[in-house]
């Protein structure tokens, strides 16, 4: 398919056939799985081992994709946290519905109890946007957004970008993960990490580091208990769910990592992936958005085949 | 606070003293705490024992408030399947992560075995949209939507208008509860509901027939295991969140019922409440968003004091 097919396609709020007239056979444009099913093996991507954490659970693993693009400084003291093996035996504290989980030392506030920070650093300044790059590869969204000027898709992470202030930052969509903080913006640096459960909370976006995006394993997290004191913490320490143990990917022997391969970002079939989700073709839908949201594009994982 | 007053607040997307520097003292707009604790009783209601339902499961009460305004055959319907036990005994078949639950027979494709029908029907033609009714009350948000020309707020739900073909209709904000339906329109009728527990499925507004709302009991939904077989479908019978019963609030002694009273969106207090989430003066921000999606706004409920 051609460039600018794909443009026509991204553009058209109409149906694909009435746009592209000029097509000897007007033909629907293809569904999701349609798109999965032809697409090619450049399509896709392996995960970075070394930009990717492994949170073990008692029933099961969540991988989570780090993002050195937008929170270097963030991401570097994370993996440092885990390889000093600061988070293993924490928990998860808080379970806040339609809003985040949170982890982190549940001692946090207690001098001689607290976990101690070996090499890693305790707090970081904010990296809470960043200059705008646009040798970074971005797909652009054709339908606009509520909160900002452009929103797409950078490596695989949702990002929101404005050209007049030069800036760009990562977006508090579902399975985004940032780093907590209290109300001085440099009181973060990622010993506290929440995962976004619930309806998008863009009002988060700029005031919090997001340092990556979970992969696969969502579940997991998103079905854990809801916490009853304020702000969904949990009330007992049993109530908690016990992290295991987090680990660098490329400090797991090759056999023990999880095979996975994400949908390229910045590519045809992507955009194509896009076209199918604005315009529903499944034969359940009778009525086509013609739009879509941000935070409502999905990007595909797989087994590496 | 005056209706002009209200409007520049809602239409400003700068901080608000700027806007209002005619004002002898400028002030910062009140959080949506300061909103809520002046709140006067009259801008509360309590629901309408006729027009809600209580979904009782093990380990708690989900209160769910109907939209007659908006899908009159279908809420009637519910209330007559309600009324005659179909639900009695059912279960949530169906948990998947992001989307929805379902609840409904799990033998209701097998002729012998399925739940009979006494006196409501099992099917309905679809209700997905309305005529645009201009004395229905509509608190519209400033802000704009990806997915439809004006967006807002009608006795408590959230609503989609498009002045052009004059409809309107309920909008798959979290926790609005739809009936689910096979390929052909009219195939639900309220047999098998879900409720939304992520991201807003916009792709579904007009596709399906929304009923109403959850209003208390959301956590009990949203954090049900998800299921692991196609879209979310337990795999196993014993993975199923049993119904004990599900009750028209009528119906139950008033003694049992939940005193339930939810904040009304078409006042001054529900119009700064809006502006207090657009623009949020809590401590902990250091970024103001200006501007809010529809599902983003908060429905406050509390108990009846």
């Amino acid at each position: 398919m051609s460039a600018r097919k794909i443009r026509l396609l991204l553009l058209s709020i109409l149906p694909v056939v009435s746009v592209l007239g000029a097509e000897p056979t007007p033909k629907k444009s293809p569904t999701m799985a349609e798109v999965l099913a032809t697409s090619k093996p450049a399509d896709w991507r392996m995960l970075d081992p070394e930009n990717t954490i492994y949170l073990e659970l008692t029933n099961g693993r969540v991988v989570i994709e780090l993002a050195p693009a937008f929170a270097a400084n963030h991401v570097a003291n994370i993996k440092a946290l885990v390889r000093e093996h600061y988070f293993d035996g924490l928990a998860f504290l808080r379970s806040q519905d339609n809003y985040v989980v949170q982890w982190g030392d549940p001692d946090a506030e207690k001098p001689d109890k607290k976990r101690k920070i070996l090499v890693a650093k305790a707090t970081l300044p904010p990296e809470f946007d960043r200059a705008l790059d646009s040798k970074l590869p971005f797909t652009r969204l054709p339908d606009g957004d509520v909160y900002a000027r452009e929103v797409g898709f950078s490596e695989g992470l949702p990002v929101a970008r404005d050209p007049k202030s030069k800036k760009m930052w990562l977006v508090h969509c579902y399975g985004m993960v940032g780093a907590g903080r209290d109300n001085p913006p440099d009181s973060g640096g990622g010993t506290e990490l929440y995962v976004v459960i619930g309806q998008a909370p863009r009002h988060l976006d700029r005031n919090v580091t997001l340092v990556g995006r979970v992969v696969q394993g969502m579940e997991l997290l998103s079905s854990m208990p809801r916490g009853t004191a304020a702000m969904g913490f949990y009330d007992k320490p049993e109530q908690r769910t016990p992290i295991k143990v987090i680990r660098v990917a490329a400090d797991v022997p090759v056999e023990e990592r999880s095979k996975l391969e994400v949908l390229r970002t910045d590519t045809p079939t992507f955009q194509a992936l896009i076209e199918s989700r604005r315009n529903r073709r499944e034969e359940w839908f009778h009525f086509q958005a013609g739009n879509i949201e941000l935070c409502n594009v999905p990007i595909p994982v797989r087994e590496k085949r």
